[in-house]
């Protein structure tokens, strides 16, 4: 079977989404201009939501346009058979005292309201399955039974112990493939002849418009009054129902725990999920490295000035400044109350004393001293997590588009300074700043940026012989991030009208969203041409939803593996219980969010985490945010302390950043257990994990419980037009 | 001078006060009793406070009986001098805005209403130093200038380095002085003749009465209309010109930190002033000790029981328990959600996997293997502070008063396992548990119980030939402590009328007031004593209003050097006004009270912090609550994260805490620096504290505000008399 992208044409759609997709598209925009109204997307904190925008939806809603139902039927049928998705009960989960509720579960909304939620819901199912598989991302098995992907295949095949990770042996041979970038995506091509005939080879290359089309779907959806009510209620009943349990089973739970032998937080595996590497390492740490390298290299050449050479020691002498009086108030990199809702104050504190020099010199990968301090201080990280064992980490490396060279120069640093740590997978961060490359003229259009990011990985992809050192990095990196500040506001609506990468050529920053799909786009594109080639494939996996428009959680639900962040999905019901639905996980970073965006007793992850959200925990930037050397337990203990959480949810937690990781399935199988690719309890080895098997079955009877709503109001509609 | 307790008789008061004193007894007795109801003493969150309240108290105060006139006077008079206590400024503090408000200060009370609190006020203050200056206890110098407490006392002359800590030679003589107990305090004689005599040594010797009678002038006040309004208005004034001060300079506080040299919030000293030894290593630890033992001495005889002699392995086989698959789960150490406000539940804890045998084996002192694993333990944790450098920790020392031997078992111990640290300083905790011994018939009454604690400390100060070990011991101890759970309530109501040691015979548990004054009596008589033998004096720093009835907080106003918790501060304006104003440290442990007895959002350390009462963090039981291997950086780190306290903050805490320790004079020169005992900027030295003098400044500015508008009140009311 070909992977295919099916295209949608937008004049193949009903008037009626389009129309819809344009006003959302227009609210999307005012939303942001006018911050604190209330926006078409959101519901009070102290829901019921308004009877009055309900109600006007039905007045021009006489059937369902937005659940194209031919196509879903198609995918549902098999979803009408009798057995529920409940399957037998496994016969090693302990006793425990189930919630039940009897009688009629849509108590509070109409038959059609719910019919109607339940349909719109399914297709936002759909339209996230679609994008999940053809970017070989996660999707879970039980929200779709039928679609799920083959997990079994490697995100990253890390070499084994023993085996040399730089080795450059035994490369693929050079496929002779053609590459093009057409609209801002790369095409492949078998050679010259198929480029000029313009006859790509058979891969899903995704679309703007059907994107867009897409889209709108999930935005109007989002903004539709019965679906926002139904949410509403799903989660409230959620989180009621996970507190009751919670009540009944505590005990039990821990029982479970202490029957466990020689497993316990401390030794389960925890994935530092959300990292940055500039700024992996503690104020401490960094103070200390500076203090260090001038006691014995303060003679050493480390920067080049306006053509002039500076050892450390003539750098410091023009900071006017002694490393050894230097203190961590001094270097002043740690956020504090002046970084709250400043992220461009935030972005100044990577410069140690504020001076851009030292950040050059200890913070860079490519500079005079080919990045050999910044690596030496990764090293030094990298080995505390390997002393400490169970701790792993994704650090964030960036590639700017500024220049074709950037692949190269990263995976010469990465090799030449040994990065690789059995602790660590690495991952692509590209920060949405085509507006600064632009204004200095260093690119002409987005597309070239585009060019500059993902050509190189096409052509280490299709000819490793002559990209030996990319052809290796690569083997260790596991995905793509897409940062910037998300507050920063873009004055471009994004829609099926934007114009082409190539015709983006004015000095305004294209929005978010317009950013993820062309990313998500070539990402999908290089995914598959990886499959076809045997070698690893990328998650994308962007911040999102931190600060700014709602509609960046809508891009990424259709886009990403997984995200960072997500604080946003507070605001909008719908979304976050299609993340819910979907299991897409979160990395949250509630002490990043307490010194940026949001107090930490007001942080969401808890109440995500009760609702059965796939949440973790992330440091995001210890250098920042941290004050202990071990900033990850750091994020741990807060939150347990906290929030109360009990060893069962902290472990949880724990599983879910494993889950989420860009770890290989041999290491996953090795640190969750043989079956972890099951949903729900016989995917959980508690041997491993020390999540009580009460907690995975609560967890997976509860969401199958919500996925059987959806399906049923489908099958008795079904039945209804049968009967007709 | 001869220093004496003056005391007081109740046929001497007037009568008046004997009958407030009572009231207030008895309403303290009721508050207990009916936990919700608004207790005379405190004021509601949203204050103003009930006009009725004031009125009606004026209606019934003609003059001012609670502040003797004469005896106060004489002391104030010399205050009474042009001079102000704000001094000259000294010119290295840094320019700073200044809050300055002109016109009326006492605004929105009345003059009479002003000048009887103000009165009242410094009666309070009178009295906390006399208790203070006989037992050597510290008193800050701007309060009273007058009645200083020389501090350059040692109170512990730590050995210096080098010196053998455990040396027994050079040992002063015996003095051949007789002892006796005479209603629960020991008395001292020159002689057995003296004794017959019934002549004791001219040392104060404190009596239940006077000290009634003294608390009972600040139990009233505590309850008084006008000075409740007054200290809740100052207060407020505190908090909100902290707040101002710190918009203003918050950066200019930074600036100051940041041009110190090598002085960061890593590097300045820290000490964790309130840790108990049996709960001083983290769960993580006692788990891998635990471990550690059972493979290398399984074979060793660690237990006996019912005259068995059990091993290691025999004990574990008995648990049915492999400590190879022992967790933190099994081990079951760590509070929880159940432990919140059950401080019986907590006290289990205490037993690790719920045994009590284990607690017996790696908790104890004095056990079968004389108390090694325990002490091995401690040294750990010790070898641990050494290595930090700059954290330091006060470990409590159980002495139950059981029997007699007790202290010479914990001092052969304490020399046999070598347990001197550079980095600790050990303080004496004894748990009010008199009622559990009465009910074993282990003690015949609560004189008993006292003499079994103090007569050996006594005995060895007068005699060291005779008890060398202990004499050895006590110069490592640097107070004393009164433990165990402040909610539970005792049905006897302290007063002048409670009955004498001796004659508490029944199995009732003595009130809190009882307990501390009777610690107090003995320790300030001790402290007499040793002064004059040139031996080291002890703090009294008991537990206090971490729960239970706001008296508690009374007596500890009276007897104590600095007290632990405080959280109850929160309820009475007026104790929280007089702790500040008397500085009375006050070490907190937010992280034990989030567990125990208050969630963490509602912890008052900041406001305490903001307003200036001298607070310190301290972590309690690293055992129960914490994460991390560094407990006490958990503890900063936390608070500073969630209260997005500046560095400055942060420092300030840490100089609190090395202030409040018992580390020597030397140490604390050092710590400090040279001047450290001056109050103000001119007793900082940043270089050393990282404290900004801009705030030193500040609170010391403040502090004289305040304590200049009592003083103009009592002024004016003395030129008003003159004028009459």
């Amino acid at each position: 079977m070909p992977r295919q992208f099916t295209k949608i044409s937008l004049h193949e759609v009903d008037e009626r989404v389009r129309l819809l997709a344009e006003k959302v598209y227009a609210s999307a925009l005012k939303e942001e201009e006018t911050k604190n109204a209330l926006s078409m997307f959101t519901v009070p904190e102290d829901c019921p939501i308004g009877l009055h925008q309900a109600k006007e939806w039905e007045l021009h809603m006489n059937q369902s346009v937005i659940f194209a139902p031919d196509w879903a039927m198609s995918v549902i049928s098999p979803l009408l058979t009798p057995s529920t998705p409940i399957g037998p009960l496994p016969i090693d989960i302990p006793e425990f005292q189930r919630v039940t509720i009897s009688g009629d579960y849509c108590a509070g909304i109409t038959v059609e309201d719910y019919e109607q939620a339940a349909k719109a819901l399914l297709t936002a199912l759909f339209i996230r399955e679609k994008y999940s598989r053809l970017a070989y991302h996660r999707f879970p098995r039980t929200t779709l039974p039928l679609c799920f992907i083959s997990m079994a295949t490697e995100s990253c095949p890390v070499p084994s112990e023993g085996a040399d990770p730089y080795s450059m042996e035994d490369l693929p041979q050079n496929l002779n493939y053609s590459l093009r970038m057409k609209e801002g995506i790369i095409y492949v091509y078998d050679n010259e002849d198929a480029l000029k005939r313009d006859q790509p080879r058979s891969l899903p290359y995704p679309d703007l418009e059907t994107f867009a089309i897409d889209m709108s779907h999930v935005l109007a959806m989002i903004a539709d009054g019965p679906t926002k009510t139904y949410c509403h209620r799903r989660l409230n009943f959620l989180m009621s129902k996970f507190q009751l349990h919670e009540m009944l089973n505590e005990m039990a739970e821990l029982k479970e725990l202490k029957c466990v032998p020689h497993r316990d937080f401390y030794n389960v595996r925890k994935v530092d999920t959300h990292i940055h590497a500039a700024a992996c390492m503690n104020q401490k740490h960094l103070l200390k490295f500076i203090q260090d390298t001038y006691k014995t290299e303060a003679d050493r050449v480390v920067l080049e000035k306006n053509g002039k050479k500076l050892t450390l020691k003539q750098v410091f002498d023009n900071l006017k400044m002694d490393p050894y009086d230097l203190t961590v108030d001094s270097l002043d990199v740690h956020a504090g109350r002046q970084t709250f809702h400043r992220f461009d104050k935030f972005n100044s504190k990577y410069n140690p004393v504020g001076a851009s020099e030292l950040r050059e010199i200890y913070l860079k990968s490519d500079n005079y001293i080919n990045g050999e301090y910044f690596a030496r201080l990764i090293k030094e990280v990298a080995h505390e997590l390997e002393e400490s064992k169970y701790q792993h980490a994704e650090p964030r490396l960036s590639i700017y588009g500024r220049a074709t060279e950037e692949w190269e120069n990263l995976s010469k640093w990465f090799i030449k300074q040994k990065l690789h740590s059995p602790n660590m997978r690495w991952i692509i961060q590209v920060p949405r700043i085509y507006d600064i490359f632009r204004s200095k003229k260093i690119v002409p259009n987005f597309a070239k940026m585009l060019e500059n990011i993902f050509l190189p990985l096409f052509q280490a992809t299709v000819n490793p012989q002559k990209h030996k050192e990319m052809h290796v990095f690569l083997k260790h990196v596991t995905g793509f991030d897409s940062v910037d500040d998300e507050s920063k506001h873009s004055d471009h609506m994004f829609s099926y009208k934007s114009p082409k990468p190539e015709e983006w050529t004015t000095e305004q920053n294209p929005p978010y969203t317009y950013y993820l799909f062309h990313m998500y786009a070539n990402i999908m594109v290089l995914n598959n041409l990886r499959k076809e080639c045997g070698l690893n494939t990328f998650q994308f996996r962007p911040h999102c939803g931190e600060a700014g428009s709602i509609t960046h959680l809508v891009s990424a639900f259709l886009t990403a593996d997984n995200i960072s962040h997500g604080l946003n999905l507070k605001k909008s019901p719908v979304l976050q219980y299609l993340y819910y639905l979907t299991q897409v996980p979160i990395a949250m970073s509630p002490l990043s969010n307490n010194s940026l965006f949001l107090e930490y007793s007001k942080n969401p992850l808890r109440e995500f985490l009760q609702k059965g959200l796939c949440v973790s925990l992330s440091t995001d930037d210890p250098l920042q945010f941290h004050y202990t050397k071990e900033a990850l337990m750091e994020e741990y203990a807060i939150a347990a302390q906290l929030w109360k959480l009990s060893t069962c949810d902290v472990c949880e937690i724990a599983r879910n950043s494993v889950l989420q990781s860009g770890l290989s399935h041999q290491e996953k199988k090795h640190f969750l257990g043989e079956n972890y690719l099951q949903d729900g309890q016989e995917g959980n080895d508690i041997r491993r994990t020390n999540v009580a098997q009460i907690r995975m079955a609560y967890r997976h009877e509860t969401l199958c419980n919500e996925l059987s709503f959806l399906v049923d109001a489908v099958k008795s509609e079904a039945l209804a037009e049968q009967a007709l």
